[in-house]
């Protein structure tokens, strides 16, 4: 089939012709299809049998026209490219902790996947105080599967590179480069800040230590090849409810650093935790929430570094480093402090990409809902002010770390210092 | 012009028939041709003007036998591919440090370029003990220019990575990362050493915090995409004479660690350092050549990170940090402390690849033709004993280096250090 941009008229056709999809629309059943996309480069339908509702699916396709400036047909449809990729990827490693994939057809640009109408938003559900029983079990889980099962821990080198040259994505990369690690931290017109804030935001765009720092995370960013990372991997792309975690939109997926991922999801719970500043002024409610979410963040690396190194032992078939290469009395030592090391590694680059996502959130162009959707302004610059403080204090100190309890007591530090602007 | 395996016979006509070729040999002079390869994956003929035998080219064609076990025809062509790109890119990046490319044909899987035979191999140069008053110089421009030219401190990301893309080359990676890194260090049928240093192997073999080291080189080997390095930078891959220097033979080229260029040129220095206790009696020759060789390695280091800091300043247009994420009062110094310390870890980077490359030249399959050549095994052990302790602590103390002068000085305390047998 040619490509042909579908309608809610034609895409009934469409699903009824595509054999995948016949366990869960059979062709014979009543369909209703209804468009819910924001629409600027892809239109989203969910299809839903009318007779059974609780049967749906969406369909996710790629849209031929210029509507954002710049943005041609050939990127639209390998960004559609990459997303479908790596949720597969993801479908083989970490079934059911992304949506399910239920049909891909290139030539049409269009991925089919599981309507995730059951579960919510992780920020919202964050921002609304829910208690998370196993986030930080399916987090971990994800993370330490898809990072280590991509790696030269596991894989050969060639089956490692094969695998990266399909994830050649320097357009999506160039966002990240610039909206991460570049133009928060300098004069950009884009950028946007709280006035509140601004002594704290100039001081971190003058601190020569830090944009230092800075850039030598961004350099880690676009040469560290480590493994198929998510790459925007903020609680906006998750999606839960009280027994489930789905990861969605990986169309930034390529080799990069673990860390990146890791810190991306540390970071967003250590902002949510702040966010709280705005969200109640019962000292007693945030507090005991705010704990939840400092144990929770401790949660998800401990849980990630145990199941990432138990991965490691039980799957030692990469090309990095073989078993018999460790094969001397005295080299299960040695194995065992290589992989402290390397898991080390990973906690410090989490810290310093993860310092660099805290900032960038405060004054680059792309805010956090659960921050930004504090209407009063001082009250929003608390948590704001501490956001660029820990953020700061995360990338500058991030190869002192030695633990996840270095990086939560910054935390605590900087939520237990009053502060005052000081001009 | 479809694939055809090239005679003595047919390449006259071939050459004859190529408009690159015109200036250098005209098709009406009268040529002969000459086979000069061993024929393993590829010809290399001699086509020479009869009437002017100064006017000759090199012709290298890929052949389309499985003459080495497991090697196919779509890898032997892929490997010139490599050879060849990286060639042009020579040519255009530092005209003059490369043989000249005359005329690629893909469809045939052959390239003509300059027969450089008033040069000689460096090694053998070395070995003889010769003046090279100016390798510093051109070494230092070779790497400098394509080292930076190809990275992100000059180019954008999307240039640079859609480079990058050109040379996805794992089969030839996977023949460093195993034989650099991995199978010296550990028990491997193809290794070989001298029976008089087998204390000194193993002990290398079975010590935990180096081979943890050599690990953590292997990752940086197999991850770090910092830019378009040779790769196979040693001095067998180096031809030159009193005025002149090329690099040849770039087929492993990829986009790895500077410090896995930088450091292959530093070792194989040392090794011929080293070379010279089997290749003279006389302590007032050797010691005088050896210095000349240490004085040459501050030259090559220093000329380089000058050079390669000059063209950073000059020219700081690619995607890592812009000029004006530099623009502020205090903004130069940073730039300036974060040029050190990236060219610092370009030194610590050579360090830990040039430790792990001289002990595999002692203890793996590829031994080094300097120290090889030594007649006498007991001559040649101590020139070995000395690489192993050298490279083994080169590699160990890597990221403790702070100058040139720190491995230098490793070199001199073992130099100077009576070694024994201590088993």
């Amino acid at each position: 089939m040619t490509y042909q941009a579908l309608t809610e008229q034609t895409i009934i056709d469409y699903v009824r012709s595509r054999p995948a999809l016949e366990r869960i629309l059979p062709p014979d059943a009543p369909l209703t299809a209804k468009e819910v996309g924001d629409g600027n480069l892809n239109m989203v339908y969910i299809v839903q049998r009318t007779d059974d509702p609780a049967r749906s699916v969406i369909v996710k396709q790629a849209l031929p026209y210029l509507r954002i400036l710049g943005e041609s047909w050939s990127l639209t449809r390998e960004r559609m490219r990459f997303e479908t990729q790596a949720l597969l990827q993801y479908n083989q490693l970490t079934p059911g902790l992304a949506p399910q994939i239920y049909d891909v057809d290139d030539a049409m640009s269009l991925v089919v996947m599981e309507n995730l109408d059951q579960h919510l938003i992780m920020r919202k559900a964050l921002v609304a105080r829910q208690r998370l029983p196993h986030f930080a079990d399916h987090i971990s889980t994800f993370m330490a599967h898809n990072l280590f099962f991509t790696s030269d821990l596991y894989l050969t080198g060639l089956a490692k590179k094969t695998l990266q040259a399909q994830y050649n994505n320097p357009h999506l990369n160039k966002i990240q480069e610039d909206f991460v690690f570049t133009n928060p931290l300098m004069a950009s017109p884009e950028n946007n800040w709280n006035p509140l804030v601004d002594d704290e935001v100039q001081k971190v765009r003058t601190n020569g230590a830090l944009k230092i720092a800075a850039a030598e995370m961004k350099a880690s960013y676009m040469t560290h090849a480590q493994a198929l990372i998510h790459s925007d991997l903020h609680t906006g792309s998750i999606m839960l409810n009280a027994t489930d975690t789905r990861v969605i939109d990986p169309e930034f997926a390529f080799f990069g650093p673990m860390g990146f991922d890791v810190g991306a999801v540390l970071e967003n719970l250590i902002l949510n935790c702040l966010s709280h500043y705005g969200h109640t002024d019962d000292p007693a409610v945030r507090a005991e929430y705010q704990a939840y979410l400092l144990a929770m963040v401790r949660d998800v690396w401990q849980q990630f570094a145990a199941k990432f190194e138990a991965l490691w032992i039980d799957n030692n078939t990469g090309e990095l480093a073989p078993p018999q290469y460790w094969n001397w009395p005295g080299g299960d030592q040695a194995f065992a402090e290589f992989r402290r090391r390397y898991i080390l590694d990973i906690l410090r680059d989490s810290a310093g990409h993860g310092g660099c996502k805290m900032l960038r959130r405060m004054m680059g162009v792309v805010s956090v809902w659960d921050i930004a959707s504090i209407a009063d302004p001082a009250k929003r610059a608390i948590a704001e002010r501490k956001a660029i403080r820990i953020g700061a204090r995360w990338l500058l100190e991030h190869q002192q770390v030695t633990s996840i309890d270095d990086l939560i007591s910054i935390v605590r530090t900087e939520m237990n210092t009053e502060m005052v602007r000081d001009d």
